[in-house]
């Protein structure tokens, strides 16, 4: 690897371009969430009795509540490893890409999930390659992070026990989506219930990353 | 509750994050509110009468300009409170996703009204869910905006009085928007033009709110 | 009309809404384009004859770049006039909704265009639906830049030129979607090759406003 | 041409122009590259073989990936032209109007190729379509590249070895959509990977333009 890849140019800092990238990442965050809703559809036909028919559809809200929460907390863990991240080179560029192009696929299985979850084993099927698609995404997060880490393209300034506590915090996702994934095999609804617990999970102790452990605030 | 997660960090301030934060909500918003188009079909095999295929659609319109104020509204109200607002925790980060959520979901009941208002039973199924998901729409904007006040995320440099117009100002949509779900129980449409008055009535007055009341401009 | 509601606060310029409802608009401008794609359908059980599947389908691409062409053109009238006016009132923020209220509609028209502008009958309804949608974006372009002359929201160092420049500009374009209208209840195919020339006679000039008549750079 | 339309105002930079220009662009594109999810179908009535029905549909998938990695790529090129150039003239402007159009495209010879590639002719017709956009989506980047050069739009200070590596990159783009489309005609499985490949090509080198010969930072 030739060393002037991953440095930065001291002349030029890559503010701009790292800036745009961000603007662009939100973007496909954003649309990805939000494109969510068009896997509900408005049951046809159904005049005589839509209350029943639109409550028949609970596997579709349950998809679109869970895919939410999983996209809404990988965007904070995105969020976060990107503000501490001072500089990008081309590896981190293509990662990224590759986590972005797992995060837009989420319709698709959040889909199949909505439409297969009662079956017998078709809700198998599909609670596995649901998992599978957080799996990977959650991974690729931690790709990232570890990538930025290694190359030293997290800022100087961020300390180090925060640094320790997001690397520490992107772990047991991993493990909680590969336990959920088996338990799919057997129960598909405990599983999409099991992915909601980890979203939440990881929605919910992001922000305190930002303190340090003698924060003079305290 | 620790302390330390309600304060921010006095040398490093959240500025960063929050702006991504409200990059992102308006991108959901700006999604959110461009998707309502696809819930209005092209009327399919209508080449020997298309205008009065066009015309039947009318519930279809009348879903579109609803709902498309309705979301103005709250994003609006949403980009007031936003403003006002110093600096965000894990808390409001939550409450903000709930709120981009039920926003997220708005194509769907808007889908389900178009398809349902003009049958009897069915209309009164449609116009419920439709005013339920205004009314959490509205309610979450008001619970965000009660939360950074009770927590002191609001900046100091906001005047008392605009505070209390615009806690003032969010309450008669809750009582607005329950009162048309009981009204559209008996009258489907009637309930409906009610949502389009709450969400003009929102549009219209944010804007006073900027203004102190001894404004020296006046 | 109380005489505040016009004013700007000169303690707390409006400069940060002003940003957001930019960016707002821009995202519901980017999405409505980039949805004009999905009102092209993937022909359906067309494997021995793929090519003349397409090829029928003309309408579709007609559609597509007419109002591509038609929504790029209405987006840099909008940032010309938004780059011109420095604060944003109530009624300004409600007339700009209104004009994204029409853009986010474009994607509808164009997909009953692209179904029945080759029926005879159809073919004159929808080319009309869709002209009169074209005129009333355009209109209210015009409306949000008349209102800021007449409001004076207009930023002082913009030159007296460029304004009379982008107001006699913005004329012609209501002209011609009239016309265009009235040629479509006999020719709609020449009413929508008329919409693109209008269009692509947005997208050239916009930018010469930018040059005051005796400016320094000649 | 007369010389003011491509000077800039000395007195009045075009810089905030340039950035809502460069977000709209931005926004197309995250829109675009997450559209293309919705061209892959949840398969219906599959509860028997859910799993087979899902593999079955493993050209939706390439396509995806495929159009993915072809949009990342050109966006990757587009926000390195428009880091360097510093100023957009009337032409720019609706040259990159040009290339947004045929960006947003790509989800429609995307959902052409998944539903037809594996058809002996409709598969030669699909591949063909798809690779033409991707030749004309890559030529307008190198279009705008070149039209930027000429016109001296690129800003003073971006090295010259610079501008000669990016302009010499974007050559082998062209020759080799031309190669595969040409493949296409025979093998379109053959083309689509060779489509992957060139895209792959182009995310990796654009990084290296960013640092001139002599780099004081190796």
């Amino acid at each position: 690897v030739p060393a002037g890849e991953l440095e930065p140019e001291p002349d030029r800092p890559q503010t701009l371009r790292t800036t745009r990238f961000e603007a662009f990442s939100d973007g496909v965050f954003a649309i990805a969430i939000t494109l969510l809703v068009l896997e509900i559809a408005v049951p046809p036909d159904s005049a005589d009795d839509l209350l029943g028919a639109v409550l028949d559809q609970y596997p579709s809200y349950l998809g679109y509540l869970v895919s939410f929460a999983t996209i809404g907390a990988v965007w904070l863990a995105h969020s976060a490893v990107t503000e501490f991240v001072g500089r990008v080179d081309a590896t981190m560029m293509r990662l990224n890409l590759l986590l972005l192009m797992v995060v837009s696929f989420i319709p698709f299985p959040t889909g199949l999930l909505a439409a297969y979850v009662g079956s017998e084993d078709a809700g198998r099927v599909a609670a596995t390659i649901y998992g599978l698609t957080f799996l990977a995404a959650s991974a690729l997060v931690g790709v990232v992070w570890r990538y930025a880490l290694h190359e030293r393209l997290v800022r100087p300034d961020v300390p180090a026990i925060t640094i320790r506590m997001l690397t520490k915090r992107l772990k047991p996702g991993l493990a909680g989506y590969a336990l959920m994934i088996v338990v799919g095999l057997f129960r598909p609804i405990l599983a999409v219930l099991g992915y909601l617990l980890i979203a939440v999970y990881f929605i919910v102790p992001i922000r305190h990353l930002k303190r340090g452990p003698t924060s003079p605030s305290t």
